[in-house]
């Protein structure tokens, strides 16, 4: 297998969107991702374009979205992994690179949701499980999947609103540093606590935001990064599994098997211990599409032990300076959460970390030279968890 | 870059099947394709779904079918490039066997396209190119599309209304010779000349249909692949580009830009000399959704020269014994095309035709042990020419 580099990331603004197309919010992150590999779109062999859509009226988005990019006649599929869409775009694009197929190819990450009227998204997004067996029969929306795992973690393990509350005022507070993410106003514990319910127990502070956005990385042959950069950023490993959609089939409700299972998929591939992966980790970006889900991937990952993960937020360890940084552009939760993109915004996000180039405030130390995506589609229908590393 | 063999192929009844749901039509040729490769669902590695959904109730066919065909935990995603789906599903898995990433991968293609109501169908595949562009603007159906290169085709080179009904003529002929195709009955050109207007020149008789169908092929290492068949099909090329979505940039409409680059890049990789292909291939598939679109990819493809390839069908090159059989399970024409199995039948077709093992009648003389399929998206908006052969 090839070695393959991030040679080149980009990250359009999020937030709601409705001021460019489709094709001209994706340009925004291809044009800084080009411009940070100082590469032409010539130069890029094949693009992968991670969306979801059904809420938008191009049908084929990435030949519009490649066209408009200038990448034609080079070839782009579209993929698709529910709310982890954009790590599958990554992790496509990467064994186009790692085969050799080619040497040079972009993953684009892009979704529109505000084109669509609210109630609709809410209820394609409450399809992202089993329609036949959950939807059709009880209606759940997500936020009520993702609130049967919250009451059931609080129920086990004594952790309350108000540190599902700490996630969230975290998030916000490096949302607030990163001029890129949808929200940018700090909160604090009181106004997450005293917002209305969304499914109780989460609250609207608890729950990610609908969001356009789009963020593009772009993958090198080792040959290749090695001449057109002195900073790449290597892939170290890809973790990946898929979960049981029918949840009643599910054996617990306090963390997504399928994280656990791509997370020692990836620690394997990349040499770390599972039983002590902040050792190695500089810095990681979760899926926090709830709060709960934040504090779940803290215990899936290995950062805490079972039951423990509400303590690392409770004593402020995913904070810079603590155990181990989470969400330091905000994590979906503040920076936004554009399915299609925001697997793809975590690679770029993490790229901009190892070579110590975030925004003011919000940059993790970075000694030990390696950074964690941890990306989920559905409630653990999906998991991707990639590892990044300054050593090939 | 490891070899890749194609060592399992499975193919569902074609046709209008209210009969199951989306996983249990995924599942009849799954099961089908495992049979044929002698494995059992918990060999697969990873597995990738090419669906173009849409008109599915299911916000996640990846998860459900992965489920259903008893892959899960193992990772699978969804990949969409409009009607050549099939073949980047196919692509997607090549990939993450050559590169190393897994051993054995299995590519599944499955559309349900009768779930939804004719006029919603229609329209979906209208928007199948630029909606911005095209579709708001002209609303152009997708046989609309079509009947443009149709009628330029005819305009500049004296191909007729009758020259298009014999390619409907052939491949309702081998539809007739297979059990899975939707339409089983031979026509006559009469009949074909007769049936209605769809979109001047194109009529009834020159379209592919509405169909709900499912294909799955299993790829394998050389390693694997030389275990467990002694009849391994080998993947020695795929070629691929992709076209502009705006039509009124496109050169001429007498053939597909994106084809003609997929068919060098395809020719180049597998060794085959551009300027005379057939002198290689023992059998082709192709894209024949309209009649024009099969007489334009033997252009495109090299097997007549441009404006000769109405006269293949004229003189009959086009049947076994001719000089190149095309489309011998029926085509989209007669066999159906559920738009994200095509690509996926395609090989699948080609693997048993290689093996020697297609239907009573429609098997094609294999002599020099290598076979096309050419699969396109939108009018040329994707284009995917993969070359397989018996020695790797």
């Amino acid at each position: 297998m090839r070695r393959v580099a991030v040679v080149g990331v980009g990250v359009s603004k999020f937030g709601n969107r409705a001021d460019v197309s489709l094709p001209e919010l994706a340009w925004e992150s291809v044009k800084e991702a080009l411009d940070d590999a100082r590469l032409g779109a010539e130069d890029i062999q094949a693009f992968v374009v991670g969306n979801v859509g059904g809420w938008s009226s191009e049908a084929l988005p990435a030949v519009v979205i490649g066209e408009y990019c200038g990448l034609v006649p080079k070839s782009g599929i579209r993929v698709e992994a529910a709310c982890a869409t954009g790590s599958a775009a990554v992790r496509t694009a990467y064994h186009m690179v790692a085969s050799g197929e080619a040497d040079i190819v972009m993953a684009i990450g892009v979704e529109k949701m505000n084109e669509s009227p609210t109630p609709t998204v809410v209820e394609f997004i409450g399809r992202a499980g089993s329609y036949f067996w959950e939807f059709e029969n009880f209606g759940l929306t997500f936020p009520g999947y993702y609130a049967l795992y919250a009451t059931a973690y609080m129920h086990r393990y004594g952790a309350t609103e108000e540190d599902l509350c700490k996630v969230a005022v975290k998030n916000h507070y490096y949302g607030s540093l990163n001029p890129k993410a949808q929200f940018q106003r700090a909160i604090t514990v009181e106004e997450c606590l005293n917002s209305r319910y969304v499914a109780w127990p989460l609250k609207l502070y608890d729950s990610s935001p609908i969001t356009d956005g789009s963020s593009a990385v772009i993958l090198a042959s080792e040959e290749v990064a090695r001449k057109i950069t002195d900073t790449p950023v290597w892939i170290k490993a890809i973790g990946y599994a898929n979960g049981t959609a029918n949840l009643s089939k599910r054996l617990d409700f306090i963390g997504l098997e399928a994280a656990q299972v791509a997370a020692q998929m990836a620690y394997k591939k990349a040499g770390i211990d599972p039983e002590n992966p902040v050792k190695y980790l500089d810095v990681a970006e979760v899926h926090d599409c709830f709060t709960i889900a934040e504090i779940m991937a803290y215990e899936d990952l290995g950062f805490a032990k079972r039951g423990e993960g509400y303590k690392l937020i409770r004593e402020g360890q995913t904070y810079i300076g603590g155990l181990i940084p989470v969400n330091v552009d905000g994590g979906l939760k503040a920076k936004g959460h554009p399915i299609g993109a925001t697997g793809v915004s975590m690679i770029a996000e993490l790229t901009k970390q190892l070579r110590q180039q975030a925004d003011k405030g919000r940059q993790a130390p970075i000694r030990k030279g390696m950074a964690l995506a941890h990306n989920i589609g559905g409630t653990g229908h999906y998991a991707f968890v990639t590892i990044l590393s300054l050593s090939p």
